[in-house]
């Protein structure tokens, strides 16, 4: 059943692209494809489009189910909807699947059309910027010149980021939300040992793994483990799982003795049934590379000086992974360019995670924003 | 050179033990034997013994250097030697390796008496409390009623607190440092993802890797990078290697780009060029299952009642592995029970690690506390 706040049954479009295009890592795609979806209605002079950019296992489904599928809820739909805090009576929002991911974008999974096998690991390296300049095209196709906010989380807070130093006229608003202008060595260690893990999977074959008619399910769940770990508070892990031995007592076995132990292998086999290995390695090399200080000598102000855009940054207490100290850090370099941002730092016990999930307060912010954005 | 303050030249020794030991997995050990190193001598009435207890990858090598290697420096040496923290002029230290440990004493890599192969999958599971009871064996072997002190860092000071339960009368005073009462959810999460890294290892062979001329090299290289990440803290591993990218610019590959990544390469490798993946298995299913309170529903000061060793507690303020909450935790149960017990919460930006280095303030308590003990 279709709750009455919900956007109801979605489906998604496809935007071919037949003009190359350049690519931070050199060359260029010579044609592309992006999956995207849209809620509620574009007014007249599309002036109440908000884009809502995802994270790393994201997607262009934001909000809404499919019609032949009732558990395929939205990974926002939280947020998005009739009423909500992204009301879509008010605005139209538009989700886009990443360039390099599996779920209809082009990626190292979708046929590259000069060989008619899939890309494998020919697919180009893309950055958060390259992804800004697709989603930049495809406001071209949908005859959007300016939005009215740019939104992401994690790292859809950084291409939020980037949107307003990529294309400052073109972003009245941006919410960056469990962000961080550039990831920590110990977010690139994370990341280089969940790539390690993919990378040294035999079943991975330098990339190519299609090819094999395999899937390099070892090394995608040990790097989903990882990256789990990293999404909850300690705090929230012990809340959720304790030390709950699943008997009762040790029974000295390397099978599931520890609840925490069953909730990562699961979590690590249903991600290894459904996202493709190549993608994950693109886009931890997407978030380690994200760095708009680095062409202006590390100096985050100097980086920021070129946005435009009105902003909102949110930062979870128990956030580990990206810490409010870190969301801190943009909102001090934004000061510094007399820019006007709201900085909200939401008590909340569940990590990383937090920015999906129905905190009150959290929505509350993000409501008193999108309602004061005049469109 | 051998240093002034150095033991000097070590040598190893064998301790065989043919009574079977009891094992809380179940069944016993029918004999063993126990590696172990000694630096100062024992006084007449044997009352000046210090047991050190190891971690995760350490060893009875605690202290000075083998004859034919250099670079075989123990790891606790910048603490014990003469006129150092545990004066070997005034203590007799012992170093033991512990059983199921892969550096001379009996463990899975070892010869299974019973069949001429290496145990294998075959050895059975031990505990902290099975570690202690051996070395209360060790103790009844070299004529030690009564350890001086019993020290321990990390999983070294579990079997620290260990001791004081099992054997209160045979410890006078317990050092344990950097350590906890039991892990935390997120502790047992990263131990299963570097186990499930070591058990899904095709190289692994359900164990048996040693009968197919075999070492599952990408598992163990994975779980030591994991551990990696946590024995260092965030901020000391941005000091050490920050965001640096090795060519000076991303280059778009995945040989190593920053040099954090190389950092945890190298560790890895070493690692899993020495160490034995059984070992690593069981050795964080003991860390796993460590729990005094269990027995106690949960109730720490009642587990800590037996306990009659006076106590010096030491934690770091960056160590987020092991947090100074989790030693206080370990402080308030013992001050409930009205022992005496000193707690230092050192500031060293080093995280988890700092437990082994030359962090000024933590070696001057170590030297005050081991001065004021009557031998």
């Amino acid at each position: 059943m279709i709750q009455p706040q919900s956007v109801g049954i979605v489906a998604p479009q496809t935007a071919h692209f037949a003009t190359p295009l350049p690519l931070r890592s050199g060359g260029s795609l010579p044609s592309y494809d992006l999956v995207y979806e849209t809620y509620g209605t574009l007014n007249a002079d599309a002036s109440n489009a908000v884009l809502v950019c995802h994270a790393l296992s994201g997607s262009h489904h934001v909000a809404g189910r499919y019609a032949d599928d009732p558990d395929s809820l939205g990974w926002w739909d939280n947020l998005v909807g009739p009423g909500k805090p992204l009301d879509t009576r008010k605005f139209f929002v538009i989700g886009v699947n990443n360039l390099g991911s599996c779920f209809g974008s082009s990626g190292p999974s979708s046929i590259n059309p000069a060989t008619g096998k899939p890309w494998g690991a020919a697919f180009p390296f893309v950055t958060v910027e390259d992804w800004v300049d697709t989603q930049a095209r495809l406001a071209d196709r949908l005859g959007i010149k300016r939005f009215a906010a740019v939104v992401g989380g994690s790292l859809g807070g950084m291409q939020a980021l980037s949107w307003t130093l990529q294309y400052p006229d073109r972003v009245a608003h941006a919410a960056v939300i469990a962000s961080a202008p550039k990831l920590t060595a110990q977010n690139i260690a994370f990341n280089e040992v969940a790539r390690q893990a993919i990378l040294t999977d035999p079943d991975f074959h330098g990339g190519n793994f299609y090819d094999h008619g395999v899937v390099p399910v070892r090394g995608l769940k040990l790097a989903r483990m990882i990256g789990h770990i990293t999404y909850l508070s300690d705090d929230a892990m012990g809340e959720k799982f304790g030390r709950s031995l699943r008997h009762g007592k040790a029974v000295y076995s390397y099978d599931v003795e520890f609840e925490i132990e069953s909730y990562l292998r699961y979590q690590g086999d249903k991600f290894a049934g459904f996202f493709d290995a190549n993608t994950y390695l693109l886009t931890t090399k997407a978030l380690d590379y994200y760095d708009p200080a680095f062409a202006h000598a590390g100096n985050l102000p100097a980086a920021l000086a070129s946005a435009e855009a009105d902003f909102l940054v949110v930062s979870f207490t128990t956030d580990w992974r990206f810490s409010p100290s870190r969301s801190r850090e943009i909102v001090y370099a934004l000061l510094h360019n007399r820019r006007n941002v709201s900085y909200a730092e939401i008590d909340c016990a569940a990590g990383h995670d937090s920015f999906l999930l129905d905190e009150p307060q959290y929505h509350a912010v993000l409501s008193a924003w999108f309602d004061r954005i005049k469109v």
